[in-house]
């Protein structure tokens, strides 16, 4: 089982794969492990996985076996694993625990080259349902404090394997950057008494040359702050911090309005290689009112070297509002 | 000139490129400039960079001529520019600036093939005090409030060249990543009060395990809370706040734990790409006794995915115990 330890200057947290280190000659081999033969997402593969631990299937199909539509397996290689205690103690000044958490794999449907935009309303839809499912499920598990949901897709974004899967690791400890973003929301909060979130969609709306698409429940945009070019944030427009807690009708624009803008941006950029991360809130009620989830989407066009490393600031070589005006314009 | 951009919710600055944006068939293009024809960091070339701002030359060499040992010039596509003023202002919730500082590159040696570790110790040396002097010259421009000075080597670290240089980059705000690291250590300082870099080195020298080599003033070690596989820290042992400060004795000694660290980083990795950043106080008075500045290298062996940057967690595959022990018993 992996280690965690955490940094005393800032509070990030490291995991540590002390049971299988990798050797200095392991990591050229690790860029190319990107196939797609014997699939191990596809139909009739199922046993190359570990059995599932949920899925959409048509009426009568057995688990492990074909006639699903959306598949969540066990990571096959497990950043934290789900048995045991956190056993939190000091080593020196340093804090460590066990690598307690879970790692699932959600294989967004069974045919291997379709990318997410690519399948149809319904399909997605079935996607962001078992993301609200799953979640839900596990943050039962009194152990988790933080559910995230996130897509590698395409090897220069982290993706090992070609067809189309999205991850979901569930955290013994909320971590640094969700609560960043919960304390400067919060402190925005207190100090001008609305959700900057809110905010952010009041003056993009007013604005408007940062929008993409919209349709009743959602806004998808390139943010005023955006870290990377052709960067993309999909909203609620009513304010919710909790991304599980959308409606059935939140749930199937959600899908049409992430399928419409993943569309416009593989048709722009080539079908570039992007990571997305849904935020939401920790299931508590501090934050109720200043927190206000969405999904991020950033596509991988630049790479990230010494200058933001060392500083945390972003150099973005096209503006926003004239990324948008290549997305909303695209045929 | 950029526009600087801040974010409301995590503090953040964003470098806009607002006046030639990169359109979406650019990107490919970015990836492909490492290059070594016609190379503008060799003797005779001169004239290929702009106007040199800074060298240490043979006695009676012209500025912008061979002779040199290391030259500064102004970076040909700086992230921001040394002219006019910040003029900072509200756009509706959001903070904006003009992108005022400066942007330097400092050629390591006039040898195109070196790599840091090839040059010898005086040559090394050279580039530590050329560091220290350009700092200290440009801190002294009231505009500027912290100055950067990284490397980035190989074309996945983000370098474009191939001829071996550094960059420095003086900054009108004191960026985020500082922020946190600053108001980390006065943290602990008040809880503790001690110095957490000195308590580090302190536990490191007890525990022994995760060191790789030391002189009279200076340690390197892989971090117990090493975020990246092979990650080293370079420290002074002595409590010293700024980078610049060194006396001679210690620039020497920095240079030569410096080049025999990386040229064993080079052996067992195969000539790794990686980053190094310095990190210094700003200059101040107010964290003098908890700050200790320090250098960290991270090579490029694995790739920052949806994990990474959804919460701030890292994945270590080799633990720093095991990266030290190869790095320390390399031939």
């Amino acid at each position: 089982m992996a280690k965690l330890r955490r940094d005393p200057i800032n509070g990030r947290w490291i995991i540590v794969n002390v049971e299988e280190p990798s050797k200095p000659d392991d990591f050229e081999k690790e860029q190319h492990i990107y196939k797609g033969d014997n699939c191990p997402f596809c139909y009739g593969h199922e046993n190359l996985t570990p059995p599932e631990v949920d899925a959409f299937r048509k009426p009568g199909a057995q688990p492990n076996t074909p006639g699903w539509q959306v598949r969540v397996v066990p990571n096959k290689y497990p950043a934290l694993e789900n048995s045991g205690n956190l056993d939190r103690r000091a080593v020196g000044i340093f804090d460590m625990s066990n690598g307690i958490g879970d790692h699932e794999v959600i294989i967004d449907s069974p045919n291997h080259k379709a990318t997410l935009d690519e399948l149809n309303d319904h399909e997605v839809e079935a996607v962001v349902r078992m993301y609200c499912r799953r979640a839900t499920t596990l943050i039962e598990d009194k152990r988790f404090k933080y559910i995230l949901i996130f897509k590698n897709h395409g090897p220069s974004a982290g993706a090992s394997l070609e067809h189309e899967h999205s991850q979901l690791i569930a955290l013994p400890m909320v971590p640094k950057n969700v609560l960043d973003e919960l304390h400067g929301s919060h402190h925005y909060y207190n100090f001008r008494g609305r959700c900057v979130f809110c905010d952010i969609i009041f003056q993009e709306n007013q604005e408007k040359e940062r929008i993409i698409l919209e349709n009743e429940d959602f806004i998808s945009f390139c943010p005023y702050i955006s870290r990377f070019p052709f960067e993309i944030w999909v909203m609620p427009k009513k304010h919710s911090p909790y991304f599980c807690h959308m409606e059935d009708r939140e749930k199937a624009n959600l899908s049409k309005i992430l399928k419409q803008t993943l569309s416009r941006l593989k048709k722009i950029l080539y079908d570039p290689a992007y990571n997305f991360i849904i935020h939401t809130s920790p299931i508590d009620e501090t934050n109720k009112e200043s927190y206000h989830w969405h999904i991020e989407i950033m596509p991988k066009l630049t790479r990230v070297a010494g200058f933001e490393w060392g500083t945390g600031f972003y150099i973005v070589p096209t503006p926003p509002e004239v990324a948008a005006k290549y997305l909303r314009e695209v045929k």
